[in-house]
């Protein structure tokens, strides 16, 4: 069983009321970059009221802004975004697990697999226990950050997975 | 100019319909990943029909793979997922730049800036001059990588930002 019926079946809806989305230029017509989780219940353009055009959407385990450097330097550097807003969230999987407890999880489920091992130690999985001051860091990282522009502006927010609001913490 | 006031004029209305989605599991619904391009004119859960809860969605600059194992860990050692979507894109800026390229450029809008200059050279921004070719190499980038479980389902797509159409690659 895989998705593709299901992939091709909906898009087929999407498709035909596409209307004149064909056209949108690549740079975001709002110069603006979303970095949010990874997270099943989250639609970064549904809470937000994005639609297709507006803004790059950044996602990773976590909305982790350390994980999102290189698409940062490609946004503002050839398509001219200069404006960030970092989402965490509550409920957050991050919150749950440390590096080292996931690095033995995955060891321990391929005990004789030296290439596991050195993949995984490799790896910090950048978990964080307090989701404000998670959002603070990653908008301090990214306002000291050297590659990021000094005139960018960066908010930092929480997104609640119980209610669907969001608010702003910097 | 902040997106302050936009983003809290949208989330009112969509925290106003949440219904009953505050009560979603943490694990995706349908045990699937999508890997796609932070592109503007992208929006994933439109033009696949995914609705909230169903599925993480990992998104950066081109889709990149490589760039998405940590995600896909803790997606798959913590949350159960089984199946990873790879989607590249028509139009994609990833086929039209180098990495030395951006890395001069970077460098040459701070030409004393030592600090600059480290980070940047510590990037691989992963472009790609093939789309096709680029799919299939991170599905088998996926397939072969020690850390993703042997069992997984993984599929390779192209979404045309020209028609709002997907099609399988493999």
């Amino acid at each position: 069983m895989t998705s593709t019926d299901d992939f091709l079946k909906a898009n087929e809806s999407y498709a035909a009321s596409f209307g004149d989305k064909g056209s949108l230029a690549i740079p975001p017509a709002r110069k603006l970059v979303i970095i949010t989780c990874m997270d099943a219940r989250i639609d970064p353009a549904a809470h937000l009221g994005l639609k297709e055009g507006d803004a790059h959407v950044i996602r990773n385990a976590g909305g982790v802004a350390a994980d999102a450097i290189r698409s940062i330097v490609i946004s503002q550097r050839l398509l001219e975004t200069h404006e960030i807003a970092v989402f965490h969230h509550t409920g957050c999987g991050m919150l749950l697990f440390q590096t080292q407890q996931l690095r033995d999880l995955v060891k321990n489920a391929a005990p004789d697999d030296s290439e596991v091992a050195r993949h995984v130690d490799a790896i910090h999985f950048h978990e964080f226990s307090n989701l404000e001051e998670a959002v603070q860091r990653d908008v301090l990282f990214l306002k000291s950050h050297p590659l990021v522009l000094k005139e960018t502006t960066i908010t930092g927010w929480i997104y609640e997975v119980e209610t669907g609001r969001i608010r702003q913490i910097i």
